[in-house]
């Protein structure tokens, strides 16, 4: 393995060249991961960063997406000048397993059959996604990361890296997430996946070869968590009960309130860069997720340092889940920064303009490079 | 107009004589009311409560639902002993214009054309819910009620009465509701209409001629309302993570936690007594429903006694809104109690075991028949 630094960037593929084991006993064989870097791996190979995307992001959290032409969805936190800067960190942001952006994923070609996964993909963990981004980096050659950085799913996939790959993890951020998912979020989440496999043009999960999408389901299912990722005052402020371009209702069923308008056009863009299936994979995943009781347990013996950061209008994953987290990590003796940030946006706080948000990341990182 | 105590009790109905005319404009005729009745209503005619349902409630308040043979919706409230008693009160609980349980609404027959309604049927307001109701007071004769009652949609009916028709009304009691629906409310109720819209078997509303019914649509859009009707503390402590009938997860995507078979539950039984449009022009009456700004404005000469109630883990009403109402009340110089109460169910406490609200309610009552 070279020793001097090293500058691959931009869209990436690798084939995974070992088995991947998952967590509920499918060996995956030639995993295909899609991954963008940005920066330059040190000669000391010490400078990764690796970015965990949430649930319908993907790996391109700096660069343009490739279907809606969209900035990457965190330049505010990744870019020169930003928090993680490709001046001083290797950044690297993987497509998720079972995700629809170029990693092997239920809309990918089954190699035992030749034929579309479709819901015949086994079920998949965030510990599954972690082992996959853990093979990249083997891939890659990067033994140990400087900071693995996530917010909401993202969170959680740093959390399991941590507690899974202790040794591997300098630093971890965790942004607007939680050490399991709770019923609410279980509740939500099964709404939207009914959504969808309620709608006829699904076909079991095999809509791809019927050439059709389950557009509409899917769009349901993105209306009713998107409001979820919002708050209360975030939407009175945002919209209140202000009226789509007429004087007066309309007395029917069209869009005559700003709110609806935004949120169908939310459901509509949704279904033309992510995919149903994929969509109840992730989900599924998520509710999964939960590293156990007593929390701490899972935190014990773990030299990573941590930053737990929460959104006071973040009602899906609201403080006193990263709360938890950071007592948790206390009483098992871990170097722990937790910080409650205000913001009127709920959980799309941590995508959306926060300096304070910044300012805590970078802080922490810095601290951490000393 | 006979001036001895009568009673009629049962379920009854009722066809105005007179045309109704909606805030739409439409004047419907013909108009047919199904609603209960229990007790007396004495010589002085001046003992009539009236109850009034939510959006998936009906006129069986105290008795049996002919569909699902499940008590009344409110048996805890309206009763021998109970706040409102039909020992001393006349209870009329009519169900609502635009309604599935008898009363006239987008099922019914369309006089002009002999067809079903559908979305023919002219979109209705709570104020036109209010305006049948008087209607159907007039009908019985009886020109004062002793009080409105009614929780969610129930009190934005109460209020209605109270700002439409003041000298009618001697006391309402508003809970768990609002005095607008705020920007939060009418996006879950439009992802609900979505859901059912979506659905093929919905046919633009049509699907009583075809011989289907939007069912897969319909228990989506319960699902989603449902998770808000309860509150997040709630369904942990009522579900949790607890998985259902298995020891681990089935990494599948049947319901392995005991939350999502619930939620599947209210979805699936709900569709058996409901009529999908009806829960289209029922959410579109609530989300156009606002009585303005100032609130006390619409309060102001209003001689009804007000009893305003929250919850104080209802997040689908919040008590900042009742609040709100209160605040209001108090400006426009009228007589309003406002309470708070603790639960931890969340919007759905005004239908549960709550002895506080029914001393508050009892009190109330009590302190008008002085």
């Amino acid at each position: 393995m070279a020793s001097v630094a090293i500058r691959v960037e931009g869209d990436l593929r690798v084939t995974l060249p070992g088995p991947l084991r998952l967590d509920c006993g499918v060996v995956l064989e030639g995993v295909e991961i899609a991954y963008t870097a940005l920066g330059t791996l040190n000669a000391a190979r010490d400078n990764a960063v690796l970015v965990c995307h949430a649930l319908t992001g993907d790996q391109h959290v700096a660069s343009p997406h490739p279907l809606t032409g969209k900035p990457g969805w965190w330049t505010r936190m990744v870019g020169a000048g930003k928090p993680i800067d490709p001046a001083r960190h290797f950044v690297i942001c993987a497509n998720i397993l079972g995700g629809c952006m170029g990693t092997t994923g239920p809309s990918s070609l089954n190699p035992a059959t030749g034929r579309v996964w479709g819901l015949e993909f086994p079920v998949i963990t965030i510990a599954d996604m972690v082992r996959t981004q853990a093979a990249l980096l083997d891939v890659l050659g990067i033994e140990v990361l400087r900071a693995v950085v996530g917010g909401s799913m993202g969170g959680m996939q740093a959390l399991v890296w941590a507690t899974a790959h202790p040794k591997r993890v300098r630093s971890a951020v965790v942004i607007a997430s939680a050490a399991r998912h709770s019923a609410q979020n279980i509740a939500f989440h099964e709404v939207g996946r009914q959504a969808i496999m309620a709608d006829p043009r699904w076909r079991g999960g095999r809509y791809a070869e019927a050439g059709v999408t389950p557009a509409a389901g899917l769009a349901v299912a993105r209306m009713a968590a998107h409001i979820t990722y919002l708050s209360e005052p975030g939407l009175q402020a945002k919209f209140g009960r202000r009226l789509q371009a007429r004087e007066a209702v309309s007395f029917g069923f069209d869009a005559d309130f700003q709110v609806e308008s935004y949120l169908r056009h939310q459901g509509m863009s949704f279904v033309e860069r992510f995919d149903a299936n994929s969509y109840l994979y992730i989900t599924r995943a998520m509710d999964y997720f939960d590293l156990g009781m007593p929390l701490a347990d899972a935190f014990r013996g773990v030299a990573t340092r941590f930053c737990v950061v929460s959104f006071d209008s973040d009602w899906l994953y609201p403080t006193s889940e990263s709360r938890r987290i950071a007592q948790a990590l206390v009483a098992a003796g871990c170097h722990a920064s937790f910080v409650e940030l205000s913001s009127p946006f709920g959980h799309d706080a941590f995508l959306l303009e926060a300096p304070e948000l910044n300012r805590v990341v970078d802080g922490f990182l810095r601290a951490g490079e000393c």
